[in-house]
């Protein structure tokens, strides 16, 4: 029976694809992905595309990220109905995403609106702060310790709060206000405890164990801090 | 060149490995697993064993946890001892946590020991509260949210903070308090946003989309609650 599956294609290096996600990318007759900037692959695309059949085919849309609210959900919308389209039509049909599907990813927004339409199976990847964290030989959590995991779009209070209050701390999307973001961590006496990644787990990774000087210039959009206070950093 | 090995065996489903962790298993020449209760395997163990090499030397050895500190910490650094001794013998050595081997796993334990005396590598693995999110097709945490993993053994104003302050929550371990947690999500309103799995990814798993009547018989040791306020249970 035609299914739609989500699939975490994990932060970026094949081989932390699943078993399982390998197997189900084996089976898709079709494949949606975001339309490609200046005629490069979609990264998703490219992680997953050695498993895919010859003769697959890739739909590439655009997926709205910064029109207004109407818009964008019309775009979903046709989007989500053309899939169901499709499964009706006996396609198994994929969505890949980076990381994992249920952790800040837009499958959501298709997701919602397919599930109750159509049989969907989600399979979940490895996240990019797991994988950080891994890379980095980083123990995250311990214990009866709290994880928690903040994208810095959100209200400068909210970032104080946790870095004052809680232990295990993945700061994500630190790009935008980076240097807000370091002065912070400074104020808190955080340093030590500060690992910064950009780009984990692509060919240009970065890793600075010494976030104090760092400028917004040696890093990417893609740039994770992870803070455990009970892991000094040498 | 020979290396110590952290492997995330993800949340009980072999097919949940990635690829990465399987190419390692077959590598091990040595794997350290707790020492299996009333005669059984280790789940962790069970997972692993269709990728093992069939000379692989299977160390048992107990894994201390309701010790006194100091007897705890003298376990650990005899276990990372021998380890280091199999490494610098030239041997492939494993430890295999379920799980992510960064996420309350007491890899940790070893790894700290470990890893300024030989090369250490740690692979990442699939997280059960992710693993639960995707089973039951529930995005966990968008946007500017910020997802907030508490074990349930944590002080009971530290839950009830993080149930009136965020919006995306993973309670963990909500065995041995259920009762006082389950009043808690009633409290806040929460219970239409709770899905509840007991024994996720394994042959007895269950699954409450309404939590309200559960009662802790019902479950087991292995129980976990995803919370988003902004997903209604349907």
């Amino acid at each position: 029976m035609s299914k739609f599956y989500g699939i975490g294609a994990g932060p970026g290096d094949s081989s932390l694809l699943t078993i399982k996600a390998v197997e189900t990318l084996k089976k898709l007759d079709i494949i949606y992905t975001p339309k490609a900037k200046k005629s490069r692959k979609s990264l998703a695309l490219t992680i997953v595309e050695e498993y895919l059949k010859k003769d697959l085919e890739i739909k590439q849309r655009h997926f709205p990220m910064n029109f207004n609210i109407k818009e964008k959900n019309q775009i979903w919308d046709d989007i989500a109905q053309e899939i169901v389209d499709d499964v009706k039509k006996g396609k198994n049909v994929g969505f890949i995403t980076l990381g994992d599907p249920m952790i800040y990813s837009t499958y959501e927004y298709l997701l919602t609106r397919i599930k109750n339409k159509v049989k969907v199976e989600t399979i979940p990847g490895i996240t990019s702060f797991t994988n950080i964290a891994s890379n980095q030989n980083f123990p995250l959590v311990m214990d009866k310790e709290t994880l928690v995991v903040v994208p810095c779009t959100t209200d400068e209070e909210k970032i104080d709060f946790v870095l004052q209050n809680y232990n295990s701390i993945v700061l994500m999307k630190v790009y935008k206000n980076f240097k807000t973001i370091i002065e912070k961590i400074k104020k808190y006496g955080l340093t030590k405890y500060s690992i910064l990644v950009s780009n984990s787990s692509l060919n240009e990774e970065k890793v600075f164990r010494n976030i104090e000087n760092v400028n917004s210039d040696q890093i990417s959009y893609f740039s994770t801090i992870l803070i455990n206070k009970k892991q000094e950093i040498v």
